[in-house]
């Protein structure tokens, strides 16, 4: 199976311009603020959802000024939503960086995200496409919708449905909108609209899953964060929802289920440890596959060209970004 | 001089569909945040920015539904911007009621705002004109922005361009963007355009003067809040800079300018006393009161027409409304 990161070259151009666009509209403000900006972007990794879109759009032949703005504002509110959720999460560190929370006031970490979602707000009002504003906004609604009703749901369920409407919400909504607003902005119809719809929503989803499964095997060094924290704070994703189903019977998983998982704090690590040599961490990836593998077949509805086969080549990589 | 609320009457209808809109926005939720939603929408306070909307867009003959759709726009988007602005200046009361944040986690009151913000570009979105959302986008960069200038300004400074700048961004901006966006979806030339962004920028500069006084010469059981609650919080107002302007020779004055006002707290009290028996209050009202003739002269450029003069009876009314 190719894991080639080749798909990067094409677009590395526009992501110059893209990191750019950012920036600029971030320039002129109080030193400390323009710090914390400045950090912001450019501990962006490996600006994955900006790639993509530019790499739709340039498949649907949209038109590459609109493109770049669209990946930009893209890509300022997946960061605006990041500076929320640290702070909400109470998150000291982001790719093994220290968060803004972490040394700045609850109120200057809520205004710099504001900042982030009235600058993406006004790039997504540049590409100058009513319709691409409108999911734009739409989305934005989507990802702060799945974070209350993941504030307002208990911890320590195990569910699978609740889940997957998570993680569209947090992370497959936001591909799902990057590679559709691109369709809209080169006036595609509306099959191909749902085929790349369908196509942005399957790598969002596998996208998700494979950072699932890395919060368990990865090591601290790579994460940036103690391994395991997503079980530590409750929350319960794709592997420990395989793992708790394969053990459904052991006293431990009873026990767990039955309280408080939070109060098991001192648990957690023996179940972490579990959850990592179990078959469901093997399980998830299983799953991620499917995902991977559909959106490869959606990417079949499009005429062979060489963005096509990045796209292909960038789907394959998700499944192995961390290794 | 005319103090009638009449103009109220001939939007009234226009209001409950903009209400009900809002309300469209904020439904289907968790109970214990659909009890918040509804508590904030209910307590919205006299609606006196759609109504301003509602009449500049009628006067241009702005087509109604659109016209509604933005009016509800811009009341979420201020609803929003207070709801971050109550936690981060740990407010416990707005308009006599409790804040969201005075009894609920940060973490709620962010995704609550941020909810709003997202519902606010949503509707903004469904106005169907581009000039307008990218005017939204921008306001609500310019609301933002002003908020983060405040956290990071030294507190206590005497300074009157400091002082216009934030109440442009904090108020100003937004009764502008109401007008001028009514404008833009009744396709205005830039002549009206900018005659009805002058008539918003002086109606917002007017209104905010007028809260700023009333800060100090309220009582607490209208204000909702403590009689000088700027003022002991650092934050001068233009009463409070005519008062040291007036008063610059004072032994009193000095000692407070070349401090910390926040240490003499125990002497705040007596500031806002000698503040609210002083010329300030009157000079300030002055000032408030030009800005209420040039947006009553910049109404002059439009035909007569009852909307013309209902703007202007809300315009007059601006100064007395807490009367």
């Amino acid at each position: 199976m190719s894991t080639t990161t080749s798909f990067f070259i094409p677009v590395q151009q526009q992501i110059h311009q893209v990191e750019e666009l950012m920036r600029l509209q971030v320039v002129n403000h109080h030193p400390d603020l323009q710090a914390a900006l400045d950090h912001l972007l450019s501990s962006g990794g490996k600006r994955i959802r900006p790639t993509v879109t530019l790499l739709a759009g340039r498949m649907l032949s949209a038109d590459d000024e609109r493109l770049v703005t669209l990946a930009a504002a893209i890509e300022l509110l997946h960061t605006a939503t990041l500076v929320h959720d640290d702070l909400i999460d109470g998150a000291i560190l982001r790719r093994g960086i220290p968060t803004l929370n972490s040394h700045w006031s609850p109120g200057a970490t809520v205004l710099t995200g504001d900042f982030l979602f009235a600058q993406a707000a006004k790039l997504a009002s540049e590409t100058n496409s009513i319709p691409a504003m409108k999911l734009f906004a739409q989305t934005l609604s989507t990802i702060v919708n799945g974070e209350i009703t993941q504030l307002f749901s208990s911890r320590c369920q195990v569910n699978r449905q609740e889940y997957y409407q998570r993680i569209y919400a947090k992370t497959a909504s936001l591909f799902e909108a990057a590679v559709c607003c691109a369709a809209l902005i080169s006036n595609a119809g509306p099959n191909t609209l749902e085929s790349i719809r369908q196509f942005g929503y399957n790598i969002g989803m596998a996208f998700q899953i494979v950072d699932d499964v890395f919060d368990f095997t990865g090591d601290q060094s790579k994460l940036g964060k103690p391994v395991g924290s997503d079980l530590s704070q409750g929350l319960i994703t794709l592997p420990a929802i395989y793992y708790f189903e394969q053990n459904f019977a052991d006293k431990e998983t009873q026990d767990f289920l039955a309280g408080d998982c939070l109060q098991y704090n001192e648990n957690i690590n023996s179940f972490v440890e579990r959850i990592r040599s179990s078959n469901a961490i093997e399980s998830s990836l299983v799953e991620a596959e499917g995902y991977i593998q559909n959106a490869i077949g959606c990417l079949q509805n499009f005429s062979l060209s060489p963005e096509r086969s990045y796209l292909e080549d960038l789907t394959l990589y998700i499944k192995h970004r961390f290794v």
